[in-house]
């Protein structure tokens, strides 16, 4: 095979794996926003059977053949196809460990867990819910011995995400927001608290999804690229730059959990939405790492949503809308509503200063999982014992418990840190843009174009071409400073609450 | 290859067949229902490319084998295995006579013709539509004339939705619908109308959505199998007996339109969900044919939706949910507004009289578009001439004219008729449904599952076991016999109008 064979031969593989991929996203879209409950196992045996051609096709030795080829070439090949390579023969790797009917059960029982999280959470029923959960953790564990024997089972599963981490950043990253954090939370707790009474009201769901396509007018975001649905569990599917899928939860009660999930998952669309167009239809079309997307959703979410600024910006929205709720409500009161702070149970409405902390549960619940510390039965007693630990919340049940999250159903152990991780680096991310953009300027002129601008510039063009340490290096000025994101909340917050 | 390694190949292609369907028909739902306009370029190159792999699998001399050898055995194999190898056989016929790349070309043209006309309806602009259906037209003829030169183009077309189904029998069928059913239509127009005032308001989407639900609970379809969306053109989709999705199209000024696109729709879905367990993954799985699909929706639609003991049903749901707007309206005043007859422009809001008028006319211009009697730039201005000539009304613009409908766009030329012959087809299941069951008495009662339950004993249950024929022989305790649809239509219109 010469070099331009290999390349062409790479060209094609990804549009395989791309419409293989685009018609499993689409399943599971699909599975996750409208389809009838019922649905699950014959979509489940569809997906099961289409990731296993992946697989064949992954790692097939004409597969091995192209990379083997690529490889041979070194630096003589542009950066944008070295990477492609590098990127294939990931996976190829990881494939290459699981047999293929092996690989095509754990699809069928990634989408079969989903469904039953989602009725186990409605019933706050563990118990139902377990036996998925114990297999899929049997799954990441066996995988992640199989991958790299003499490292920790959870280290080897956490590079997955964000290549290159480790327990041996984690640690101290959690160390150091358990240490900084804790007594400022336990300051705001002891607070005057804000008036929320306003938020306390009926917001029509009707009126909520008007408000939504106010949101994403203001955040830029041209809804014939992007579009809203609705779920238990907001998340974001980027099949390309010109079809992106974000989801989010109305609540008749809570008009700025609707608000917030909308604003973060926004956040996550601009990423798909500002990959360069030499990058679409290639491996490297998909955001960079699970940190780096997160960075970019919590990035809006927070540093610019719960924002004075931004505050301003919604307020006459939030008016016209809902005249009789927002009544007497200024700037100011939607501001401290928006930047109340108290020990919660649940992660996505957590206030910023509380957030890592519940990341942080995660993390080392997820480590005595995979490092074989803790049975799946004893998850919710362990999960409670933390919360009320750190948190100091007593959890009423699993649904505001350890079934809260969709992640683990989807086989996603050891996302959670990305979280965190993202957050921290959003706060460098926003010191080093302010150097450049007058940003709050621009929010408060209502729109956020020049800021999109400055992070389509620093991360999003280059989807998966660079490395997230690359980037992070990038955009951030220099490398990962967690002390900056913890100067930030503490500054924040003690001014909120007049620490 | 022996009959037994036949049999479990087959099986096993049917699995293939089943999953790239799934696949295919979830990101066609998707594409119509929720995805983002600029969507469409990508999902049609990713349905292009699944669509060839299903070409290559059909079209692969394997199949040959696999179909040779159970064609082989006779009537020593079961019924059920010897129609699976037929169906599989004439799909494959079929597709052989078009080369793979030609076949992946055209599906890729009809994902981008739907968004082009979607648009191109919205703006009533056919210029813009025109290139993309002439190239549809082009494929259809040239399939034809590959497919058997020595009949009309239009008939073969019309076999492929319909066995057996040619102008032999619909150009007699449409000249006594025209012939019986226009004087009593010009007899309508003339007679006073009944008071549809109440229907001229405003009718809240969010609550047209709670009727929705109740319309779907009274026809007995559970929700958990069936999922509602939203297009511009409704439509039913069926994966199989535990995912059906129907769609509607909500107007806040016409309450009606809603309901008899859910009922209408809903009939397609009972089908679906009523064939029998031992087809489900098989090539018998969905529903016979076209013309019995929509025998099945129009059949709820009209027969039963659009009587007086429905709109008894009907009435305290929606004087529940549209108090103000209901006020006054006795049941014989929502019977008479629900028949409402008169010549209009849109098919699917047409009563049922003018119908199939509606109807006919798309049959004659289709034979002219097939036959090569009619050039595409040709279409529009055809159109508004048939309206004219045979419902007396003028079309104001394309948009009600000859782009209302999505059909042609998905390459469904030769499906229209289907919707008349259901029509009769429906009037004649009724009649002998009568003899056995206390129809208007379980109608009154407020549950359709006797009604279902018939139909599901004489038809839905075979899926596509029977022909078409067989399902109406034995359905309609007799050969198809348009004359009593013809006189079903003159009582009921000659009542409701005193003619």
């Amino acid at each position: 095979m010469t070099t331009t064979e290999a390349l062409s031969a790479l060209t094609a593989l990804e549009a395989e794996l791309r419409a293989y991929g685009h018609a499993l996203g689409c399943l599971n879209y699909d599975g996750e926003t409208v389809a009838p409950r019922n649905s699950a196992p014959a979509r489940g045996e569809t997906m099961a059977f289409l990731s296993a051609i992946v697989h064949g096709r992954v790692t097939d030795p004409k597969t091995g053949e192209i990379i083997d080829t690529l490889l041979a070439e070194g630096d003589a090949l542009p950066l944008k196809d070295r990477r492609r390579v590098s990127l294939l023969k990931k996976e190829r790797d990881d494939m290459t460990l699981v047999p293929a009917d092996e690989f095509a059960a754990y699809q069928q029982l990634m989408a079969e867990a989903m469904q039953v999280w989602h009725d186990a959470k409605l019933a706050s029923d563990f118990a139902a819910y377990a036996p998925y959960l114990d297999k899929i953790i049997a799954y990441n564990r066996r995988f992640a011995a199989r991958k790299d024997a003499g490292k920790p089972a959870y280290d080897v599963l956490l590079d997955g995400y964000e290549e290159g981490l480790s327990h041996e950043t984690l640690d101290p990253f959690f160390a150091l927001l358990r240490r900084e954090l804790t007594p400022v939370i336990l300051a705001v707790a002891k607070a005057p608290q804000p008036d929320t009474a306003f938020l306390e009201q009926a917001y029509p769901i009707h009126l909520q999804k008007r408000f939504t396509e106010r949101v994403m007018q203001i955040m830029g975001i041209d809804r014939d690229d992007c579009a809203v649905g609705e779920t238990e569990h907001p998340f974001t599917e980027g099949f390309n730059k010109h079809d992106v899928r974000i989801t989010t939860h109305y609540h008749e009660d809570s008009v700025l959990s609707n608000l917030y999930s909308v604003v973060h998952e926004g956040g996550h669309a601009l990423y798909e939405l500002g990959v360069g167009d030499d990058l679409q239809g290639t491996m490297l079309s998909g955001g960079s790492s699970m940190s780096i997307h997160e960075s970019q959703s919590r990035f809006y979410e927070n540093l610019i949503g719960r924002s004075r600024p931004f505050c301003e910006v919604l307020l006459p929205e939030l008016k016209s809308l809902f005249p009789q709720q927002m009544a007497g409500v200024d700037v100011e009161k939607l501001y401290r509503a928006a930047n109340l702070s108290q020990p919660s149970l649940i992660r996505t409405e957590a206030d910023e200063l509380t957030y890592s902390i519940h990341v942080m549960i995660r993390y080392e619940l997820e480590k005595a999982m995979i490092g074989g510390d803790l049975e799946t039965r004893d998850i919710p007693g362990e999960w409670n014992r933390m919360y009320r630990e750190y948190l100091g919340v007593d959890v009423p049940d699993d649904r505001r418990g350890c079934l809260q999250d969709s992640h683990w159903s989807f086989g996603a152990i050891g996302y959670f840190p990305s979280y965190a991780l993202g957050s921290a680096y959003g706060v460098q991310m926003l010191q080093q843009m302010e150097k450049d953009v007058d940003v709050w300027g621009a929010v408060c002129g209502g729109s956020l174009k020049p800021i999109t601008a400055w992070l389509g510039e620093k991360i999003h063009r280059y989807g998966q071409l660079l490395t997230p340490a690359q980037l992070v290096e990038s955009a951030c000025g220099g490398p990962f400073d967690p002390t900056r994101y913890v100067n930030y909340l503490k500054k924040k917050y003690g001014e909120l609450y007049s620490l």
